[in-house]
This record gives structure tokens, C-alpha cells and sequence, in this order.
């Protein structure tokens, strides 16, 4: 088979290192020549985002961080950047954090230091997001890109040991989704691989032991991985099942996720043998779905929608809301049928096939 | 073991497909929005160049290529590009083509789009060289990474097969030195992993019919990967030690390294067990060497130092001179003694160990 394929790696920088992140913000500061930093955090981050920039020449904190960056919200951290001149955004935070930095630099083209405290990996793509009303609008742009991300795992020590899991499962279904998505391309392929490594050998230890930081180091550094590799990949069939269920009938976002995955590795797997030697490779299993179950299993995954508030009367609405947005190049024919006997096992929390 | 590094991801764009180096090529300078296209490429690569860039507009094309690119020969090609008012450059060829634009780029800062033509690997790189005389000064810019890749396999066709298999190995042995290399960091090593698989896919392919696409297209698919890893990862002992044999016996620079690689495999990957692990894997084999000497037998790779022009009475004064240049971070440890031994097995052709 012919190899043809487009890809473009995002220059950034990564600073990986464990208790070290004032020292890295100090470094990036002082090579970046910035002497007006604008923080951005929440108010649940206050603590520690003093601590990490105390070193720092702050001009202003921004503590005003809201889910999805509602449009006001994003012009009133637009106008502190500018009333306090910054000349360099730095967020302390999860998704929303990096999300609202974003939506400064997007207007601003302020460069951005982001310090991500969960599994997120909105750091290290050029995607922005921001909400009016029950909207929200996505794009891409090279100004959001954060120049550089700095991963300190002992911040993330305070994620609670059920979300870190969840988040970090998501993770995963970014990069086993990577495998087939519309674009992807064999470097996609080889990262998501990278990731699926690392959350395989991060999150049982993360579930064994929440405080150890060996495990939340792998788990970070996966999950870094996964954001590089679905950034450029796209969403595969895993993520438009996903999206359908979770926008149709309200299903909890991490959960449906971590349930539906091995239904959609049972299916492209077959059909894909050499993303599923990939994913087999990464997990060290002899296929990618044994790979996959033998983690769910240690990390007592949810396995049913049942369980996660889906009708079984909705199952057939489900697969005929799926089936125009399967994407055409998924490796495995999906159809109607195909659709409605996946989500009825994922519902009953069969075995996937 | 706690995870620590520091990468630094370059940002440019590969577009990857045999026989689609004109269409590629006239997409890029569409989107750069470019008028004034200076075509650098080398009185052997013409027509080529001709062929590729005869949909773009070309405002004049620089045939003076040399090896290492002398300062005058970089002067007249700058000369001509600020004489043309070029906007872009388009280099067609190898290594010296590459860095001549890069030399151009350099100084007046124009970007590079690069279609290679063998698999050395600048193309990836911000890394430049220039020669004076017999002194050959290199850096590291920013203005120096071309902000475009464009593989065509095809174009690589004419590369003899002697020269395509001993480039490739080059290249193998930038990927499983990036495995302890003084900055390696795990991104490196994934990189390099997937290198080593396309290139044992590949290598063989390209020995056994110089023709087919399938073997030319991994081979420079896994040729850019080991490009980037080395580039970030920096020279390890492998090349510290090919670099001292060729510089001080003008021992030639591609046999070489097909001869010293096992051994170093051989000293270093006991001590480096992760890294071994990963090469192992990249090559379907049990352990890293066992991977290696099985692609050195299908390519019927030189053996022996002896027959590349080393004596053995410049052993010792090889291991002397090799001594201050090992990486402390070398994963085994490195005396006289060790170097000694590994070289007199790799001049004999005596099995690694």
C-alpha cells in the first residue's frame, strides 16, 4: 500500500520535570525576554499557581475561569491583558485555564506558558474553543498554540483518584481513536502509540496508589501524547459515537468513553490489522482489545450504559443519530445494524465482538 | 525512575506521496501566497527540478551545489536570491542541496520548501553547516528548518542501491543512537522506534528491487523520523566513535557506521534494558542486536574495519582518541580498555558483545 499522507507537527516546547515548575516558568520567562506576566487561574488553583509563579513578574492574576470560556468572560481577560500590558499569558489550570489563555491569545497574539494540572491536552494543540449562550465555536489558529507547555505531575497530584482515572481513559480513547481517524497519518499513529504505552503503564498506578508520582508522571506525559496525536487525527468512529451519546441523551462525558471504547476496538480492529499490531505492540498484548480489557480490568472501568443512564428504547434512535456521522473512511463497514449491535452490547455490558 | 526532559518540537509540514512532488509543491506556494521562486538544485538533479517545479513561478534557478557548502558558493547563492527578488526557495536534491538553501535562509531569512532526494535528513533539521576552507562551522536557527517537506519516493529512484542501503543504515544508526544520546527524552526514543520499524521495513525492499515504491517510500518515511530524533537527541557514543574513526584514518563515513553499530548495540543495550526493549520491539526481535544483525544479513552490511581501511596498529590510538568524546551518560560504562575491545571485534568482524 502506498504511503501519501500530510502532517503538520506544531513547534512547541515541553518541559517535563516533577516539583520543578517554578523553575521551568523562571527559565521560559527570562528566555522569552517577559517582564508583565498576566496568570491565568482559577480561584481553586489560587494556591497553587501563587507558588508556582512567585518567582515571577506578575502583573496581573487573572482568577475569573469559567467551563467552555463563555464569550464575556474571554473579553473581560482580553481587556485585563491589556489594561495590565502583558506581554505573556500564564495558565495554572485544567481545560477551561489553558481554554481562556487561549481565547486572549487568539485576539491578542500574546504567547502562552501553560501549566496543566489534569489530563486535558488542550495545551498542546492550536484549537480554541469559546460558548455564547448554548453555542460553541471551535477553531484552529497558530496564535493559540502555548509556545510552551510545562508538566509537573506533583501538581496533579490533587485530582482525585476517580476523575485522574476517567481523564486519563479518555486519553486513551484519543489514541486508540487516533489509529483510524479521517487524518490520520503513520506519526499519529507512532505518538498515539507512544501514549497508549504510557497511560498503560501510568494509570494502574495512579488507581494503586493516587499519590505515587511515577504513575501520574506516565499518565501526564500519555496524555500530552493523545492531545498531539487526535489534534492532528481527528475524530474517529469512537468519537462520534461519543459525541451522539452524550449530546442526545445527556450521558456523563468520561464514563460513556471508557464503555464504549472496546466495543469500537472489537469492530476496526479486525478491519485494521496494522493499527491493531500497533495498539497490541503498545499494551503488550497479543491484540489490541486484549491489551485494552486486561486494563480496563485493573482499573475496574464502568461497562455498561446501562449503568450510565441510557434507555434500552434508545438504541435505536442512537444508531440511526451515528450513522450519518460515521466517518467514511472507518475501517469496518458500519451500518445501521452494525451501529444498533454495538450500542446493545455496550448498553448491556457485553463482551465486545 | 522520575521522567524529566525538556523537548523541543520543531513546527513544519510533510506532505508525503510518490508522484506528487509538482502538485505538492505548487499547493505550498499557492497557500505561502508566494510570487518569486528561487528552484536551488544541482546540475545533476535538473531535470528533475525541472520536472517538479514546472508549474511554479520560477524567478531563477541556482545549479551551484557543492558539498558542505563553501562560504563563497553560499555568498554567490544569496546574491542571486536578493539580484532575483526571490520569495521562497525550492531546493531539489540532497543534503548539499538542502544546505545551501538553508545557508541562503540563514541570512536572509526566505523560507525553505525542500524536496529531497535521498534520505540524509537536513531537511528536518534547524540545524546548519557551512565550510571555510577546511574548517566546517555549524548552528542551530530558527530561519534554517524548512517550513515545508515534500517526499516524493519516486524521485529517489535513481539513488544506486549501494548508496540508498548504506544511506538507510546512516540512518538506522541516527535512530538507535537517539535511544541514549546525551538529550534524549522519551519523545526521541518513540520517534526513533518508529524509524527503526519503517527502516527494517523498508531497507529490504529497496535492496531487493531498487524500483519498487513500497521499500523507497518507508525507507525515506523512516529516514525523516530518524532525522528529527537525532536532531533533538544529539550524537551518542555510536557516532562520537564514528566520527573520531573518521576524521582521524578517513575511514568512509557510511560503511563505518554499518560496521561500528552492533558493536555499540551490543556494549549498550544490556545497560540501557528500556531502550533495548524498544529497538527489540521496532524490529520484531527478541532483543535489540538479534533485530539488527538480521537486517545486516538480508543487506549483506560490511563487517569489518579492516576491510574499510583501519590498521590494526591504530586501535589503541583510536580508543585513546575516542575516550574524551564517550557521553557521560552513556548507559555502559567506557574505558580505554572497553573501547579497545570493541574496536578490535569490529576490525576483525568478530561477533558483537
Amino acid at each position: 500500500m502506498s504511503l501519501s499522507f500530510r502532517h503538520d507537527t506544531l513547534g512547541q516546547r515541553v518541559r517535563f520535570g516533577s516539583g520543578q515548575a517554578a523553575e521551568a516558568l523562571a527559565a521560559e520567562v527570562e528566555e522569552g525576554g517577559w517582564s508583565r506576566v498576566m496568570v491565568v487561574a482559577g480561584a481553586s488553583e489560587a494556591e497553587l499557581a501563587a507558588r508556582v509563579t512567585g518567582g515571577l513578574p506578575v502583573a496581573h492574576v487573572h482568577d475569573e475561569v469559567v467551563m467552555h470560556v463563555p464569550v464575556p468572560v474571554a473579553e473581560r481577560a482580553r481587556a485585563a491583558a491589556a489594561a495590565h500590558d502583558a506581554d505573556v499569558l500564564v495558565s495554572v489550570g485544567g481545560g477551561s485555564t489553558t481554554g481562556l489563555a487561549k481565547a486572549v491569545a487568539l485576539t491578542t497574539g500574546l504567547p502562552i506558558v501553560a501549566v496543566p494540572t489534569t489530563y486535558a491536552g488542550s495545551e498542546a494543540t492550536n484549537v480554541w474553543g469559546l460558548t455564547e449562550g448554548s453555542t460553541k465555536t471551535t477553531g484552529v489558529d497558530p496564535r493559540v498554540l502555548p509556545r510552551t507547555v510545562v508538566y509537573d505531575a506533583s501538581l496533579t497530584l490533587s485530582l482525585p483518584v476517580g476523575l485522574s482515572v476517567a481523564s486519563g481513559l479518555n486519553a486513551l480513547a484519543h489514541c486508540v481513536d487516533s489509529m483510524w481517524s479521517p487524518h490520520t497519518d503513520p506519526i499519529d499513529q507512532a505518538l498515539a502509540t507512544e501514549g497508549i504505552r504510557a497511560l498503560d503503564a501510568g494509570l494502574p498506578r495512579v488507581a494503586a496508589d493516587p499519590t505515587a508520582l511515577e504513575g501520574r508522571e506516565e499518565t501526564l506525559y500519555g496524555a500530552y501524547l493523545s492531545a498531539v496525536a487526535f489534534a492532528s487525527a481527528g475524530s474517529g468512529l469512537h468519537h462520534k459515537i461519543c459525541h451522539v451519546l452524550g449530546g442526545r441523551y445527556d450521558l456523563p462525558h468520561a464514563p460513556t468513553h471508557a464503555i464504549v471504547l472496546p466495543h469500537v476496538l472489537a469492530l476496526n480492529g479486525p478491519a485494521a490489522p496494522a493499527a491493531d499490531a500497533r495498539i497490541a505492540r503498545a499494551f503488550g498484548a497479543d491484540d489490541g482489545l486484549a491489551g485494552l480489557q486486561r486494563l480496563r480490568a485493573r482499573l475496574d472501568a464502568p461497562r455498561a450504559l446501562r449503568d450510565v443512564g441510557l434507555e434500552e428504547s434508545q438504541i435505536p434512535d442512537a444508531a440511526r443519530a451515528i450513522l450519518p456521522v460515521v466517518p467514511p473512511s472507518n475501517p469496518a463497514d458500519v451500518g445501521v445494524e452494525v451501529l444498533g449491535d454495538l450500542l446493545r452490547r455496550a448498553w448491556e455490558g457485553a463482551d465486545p465482538r
